[in-house]
């Protein structure tokens, strides 16, 4: 498609990936799925079931895995930045069971939603329990900076859902609003998660601002690679069906640049198919068509090359280490997801 | 119906009522209400449209009198029991726009329900918003202490809900189990609600406790009376139809101990009506006729008095001043709103 790899090297060197990260923070890793366990615990049944059919469906962990690794780059040798990763993982786990209740969605993650084996008011609520949990272990950790970082980002996070449903539908979104979207919904917890990191370990000002922008910046780079995949080929052997937004009707990035950039006939596609939801078997076969007519699949993933450039020089005031290193080819893992 | 009301006194004596309570926070309920307003404020616009929907519909606002009482009851003269009522406020607010979506109800003190008007999903998002600033505000406040009590009881808060969901319309619910739920959905806020004056105005462990036993209790009298008066005629001069409770198949104490103390007839009537969920339009009454039969209403109004003396009691090691009678009386106001 046109798109130079952006990793230099030669053919034969291994691509980006999440191992070494994910090789370094194992053994906190161990500690805080002990954590997630537990913490899902309940006398009423329904919760740890529920909770448990989300934790075991093979999220990546990747939030929690950056407060770790944040906290440890910071030389942290304290137990808190246990706390801080779990309680992560379960915001953004009650985010996912209320996205479903919202989106009405049928899958996450390849599996059944929890919303259509239990019904949306368990998941509702089962998402409230995880997010009160979630604050229990906030405040267990007696940070208060870190308690108002996490719990901002909450409101942010909804705020951006909220917003994400007043402009759904709206073919006519700018990429600046959608910006707006994916830097609440998605990129507010990615930097909370590296923030309290930084926090915890009592780092000064400079360095904590530098984790929350890298967070921020890889959260709007995961975000952007989402949207591409799912008008992409790749996109099923992940685990996911291809057109999932287009058939929720989501305005992401390769919808926004395709609809600008096209015809008036093309743009009067979009409105039938996504504004007016009126759409046919081969509605998807030829979205996918104008979106490679408008190269707006190659553009979404320049734009968040774009991003990761921000959140790989974020990390540059830090001293190089086995942490910086894993966390800087976190970020190439997220865009090279999309080849 | 031969329960006498239980405030001595000559026929005359006014009623028992909230004004006291009211008169004397006046001044701090309208720092909370701008608060309110001021923290419901989003660029996002649907969120103060549904919040204020919400908010202006003319709740009681008892919870956030409790933590104001509460402090000033203890000699407080600063400034955080205003964010802390604001924060429990808040907490109920969004504990409402979860449960009409998990009740699916379509009024919410006699106005229509914001799931009715914008959906679902807005419902699910701005309650998580209102929550996210709920903990913002109490990190405000600088008091881990307070944090850890308000996080826990929206844990249990959730929990119970999970509970309700899972013994609704299960008819041979037991007293207790019942009593479990009450506790947990209603009663864990209340309780937070009047422990978090006490413990921001830095009183001993043992007058922190007093409180939060006296707001458990008074809790537990506010739902069962609400059970009551949703059987009772009464019910439509506040605002409320009768048999809310009923077409919702919702097990509450008055169905508790008409079931249990029915005939094997009688209790394939509840099991039709609420299990089966088969009601007619007779049923209603029907339903209303056998709890008069077996004094359900009267003995859940019963029990109801015996928490209130729990209540009162718990309030006995305080000395004497305006905000302990007005607390006093607003247990009374709560058990007679059921006559």
């Amino acid at each position: 498609m046109g798109v130079v790899i952006p990793f230099g090297g030669s053919a034969d060197a291994p691509l980006p990936s999440l191992d070494a990260l994910v090789g370094l923070v194992a053994d906190d890793m161990d500690r805080v799925n002990d954590g997630i366990l537990a913490r899902a615990q309940s006398h009423v049944e329904l919760i740890p079931e529920i909770a448990g059919h989300l934790i075991n469906s093979g999220g990546k962990r990747i939030r929690p895995m950056l407060t770790l690794a944040s906290a440890r780059m910071c030389g942290y040798s304290g137990e808190h930045h246990i706390k801080l990763a779990t309680a992560v993982e379960f915001m953004h786990t009650a985010t996912l069971l209320h996205d479903d209740v919202v989106d009405e969605s049928d899958l996450r993650r390849g599996k059944q939603a929890a919303r259509v084996i239990w019904g949306n008011q368990a998941s509702v609520l089962v998402g409230d329990y995880l997010l009160g949990q979630a604050f229990k272990m906030m405040v267990e950790t007696g940070s208060l900076d870190c308690l108002r970082i996490l719990s901002h980002a909450a409101a942010v996070i909804a705020e951006g859902e909220v917003l994400q449903l007043s402009i759904s539908q709206d073919t006519s979104t700018t990429e600046d609003a959608y910006l707006q979207v994916v830097g609440a919904k998605t990129a507010a917890l990615f930097s909370a998660a590296a923030e309290v990191g930084g926090v915890i370990a009592g780092r000064p000002r400079d360095e904590q601002a530098a984790l929350e922008s890298y967070g921020r910046n890889l959260g709007i780079v995961f975000q952007l690679v989402d949207d591409a995949l799912d008008y992409s080929g790749k996109q099923a052997s992940l685990g996911k069906s291809v057109g999932d937004d287009f058939r929720e009707r989501k305005i992401t990035l390769p919808v926004v640049l395709s609809f600008r950039r096209g015809s008036k006939e093309e743009r009067k596609f979009w409105q039938r198919t996504l504004e007016g939801g009126d759409q046919t078997d081969d509605d998807l076969i030829h979205a996918q068509k104008l979106m490679v007519r408008h190269k707006a699949i190659d553009d979404t993933i320049d734009r968040a090359n774009h991003y990761g450039d921000i959140a790989r020089d974020a990390l540059a005031i830090f001293p190089d280490s086995a942490w910086k290193s894993a966390l800087l080819e976190a970020v190439d893992f997220c865009i090279i997801r999309a080849y």
